[in-house]
């Protein structure tokens, strides 16, 4: 039976100590989507075209929160970024985030990039939810997570 | 066609002026899913048997974060949260999270609820992805909110 | 048998909903001290001669930890302080600190002036340690606090 | 005479500059204890045994500090901590918090576990405040420290 | 002799109480410049075309730090601002920032104003300084604060 | 024609990776200056002399904002800053603050340098505003910085 990595013992919860593990080259991409009425979707088509901001805002909001993972997420530690890059694709059904972290430390970066596609995706739901509050937030995954000891490993999409 | 509140006249983002609203209670419920394996999915509930702590410290993670809102989320408000309340139920295919915040004041307390919500599905991730880096983040939206010039929204589920 | 006030019916923490509380004007004070060696004590006393700063230093941490105990407590309402005073006395065995908060609204401010007291000794340790670092905090307690439905309450010293 | 580290030639504070340390591995532990009445304690044991939630709830509080140690004290400098751990005693007269913190870099966690600890005693304080305003903090003290230049240090307990 | 109002007594720094005031409406100006040389000037608006964005993250930095002025600056107040703007004028010699904030409360917003305007003007000398270490920041003033018991002033500009 | 270096191919904002880089011991120092009347410089010198204090308070908001950079400036990397100094010169016509950072990294601390600057005079600013609300920051700027790939850069000052 699996062990959660972060339940001590008597199941107190606790950092995993990352001490002994060698600093690699840690790479992780995630994933996620909002759907939303074709009214909200043309309206961040059309509102972003002047000065951008829809968009540019939910990217400037997930990087910035990125670098904070280990201040939202309370077992995480607090990582020396080295990269950020948060891409959009409008999509039929709503606005699909891409994101990935990336360091050289002891530890992965799972968690950034999964913190930087949910703080896009709640920073649009913010920005256009007076247009439609029935905005839904899915399919937030990781992707791939590359570097460590556990080596590569891809989603099953 | 509608338009997005958040984007000034000439595109630029700014933060809705609320100074002219009346102080009304305000609540908000949001609702989320993590989807995972078995064996993660019994983990988490044997774990969390002697002393708390997946749902625990996501409840904890989630209560702090929805009090930080105005930090992550560019175009919020900061504001003074009242009550906030997190609740997990474990269903088939993972454990739904149920968020709710509230306060007498200026203007409405969604994002805080869905800040709520998204926390603590990334801390059952953080914490439980060890045995299943697969688990996939869905259903994050806004189930009701009351108070306000717009009165009561309830989503269509 | 007492029930603590942020356990919900099945055990899980919460904020205590302060909606249906009354705006009052709210005070609280607390009190803590640092115990050192003579050496430590009479370091302090001359390094603060010139321009201030151990003592300086440490109020303003403690005005500003004051200012974000709901950063950092997980079950503290965000609160307007209206006011935070931090003042040091040097007794025999080492320095007292004495902290007051103070706002007028819906729930009290007990532990904003036992957090500021808290980062005053810390950082009084911090930067006395490299001569004693057997320093120990203690004595650190409400001495009055003032307002809301139960009224004043001061301590037994 | 002993010289402050944090004052500078003409007394005013600012960081060490830790720039010309060796990195080593480093770890602090720090103690500390809050009495209260046999009316608190026995409500925490039990409020602690469905979902436990006061000692769990201050455990995660206490995690999330130390990470934030260079965000509350002034001079300290800004670490990425490798682990954390937070573990409390039930005793006659109250609950004991033992924290340790560690890392390998240029400069020690004694702050960081003091702050952990000090952090895990105010919320405990803030969760059973409405039982038991009279609480007190005290023997906050560093335990130990090793590595570094000045090697180990044991206090005198 | 004027007398500074964060000075306590016996100098030691202190928040002014705002508790006996009255709660007015509040609105703060500010400006600042930013020179540079043409090539940054040039690069900058030829940037910002296709997605906005030097501009559009200043702008987003500004309103965020607005938002956090109290965590920044030590003896300010938490405020909760109810709108914060901030405006680009391209000039000859560089850009100039126009930020303003506004609130209902008990004390003013010329901080918030001022830190929005400091904060637009660093993230625009962090993205162009690449091209231009030498860029200038200057002018930073308060342009105009309405209400409170002392009443409307304009800078003499 | 210069490229900015935090705007990617399709003008989106992002943080620019420094995973490749070298790891150099990086220096930077900044200046800035803050004019007032005379009645100001007179209270802030007199205010200053009992325990410290405006000064005192504007070199730690300069510290403590210096460590927290990556927070405020959307694409800064959070860096582990190994020394930071403020000092401050009391000129004829106000108050010139002078700041270093230093760190052995992957990228320069230029920012840090300009936010310590610049969060010193906001203080400043707030600390005197209620004798002279008139007072204007300006010649906010690099003075000379070290380490990395580009080397040494000095301002023709």
């Amino acid at each position: 039976m699996s062990r959660l990595t972060h339940i001590a013992e008597d199941g107190a919860a606790h950092m995993v100590d990352v001490g002994g593990k060698a600093e690699t080259h840690r790479v992780a991409i995630a994933s996620g989507l909002i759907t939303m009425s074709r009214d909200a979707l043309e309206a961040i088509r059309q509102g972003d075209a002047p000065k951008g901001d829809v968009l540019g805002t939910a990217r400037v909001a997930a990087i910035m929160a990125a670098k904070r993972t280990g201040d939202l997420i309370p077992l995480c530690h607090p990582l020396g970024l080295e990269a950020v890059t948060v891409d959009f694709t409008v999509e039929e059904a709503g606005i699909r985030v891409n994101a990935s972290a990336s360091l050289t430390g002891k530890t992965g970066v799972e968690m950034e990039a999964m913190v930087a596609v949910s703080t896009a995706l709640l920073t649009i739901y913010d920005m256009a939810k007076a247009i439609d509050k029935g905005m839904v937030i899915g399919e937030v995954r990781l992707i791939e997570k590359r570097g460590g000891k556990s080596g590569t490993w891809k989603a099953d999409v």
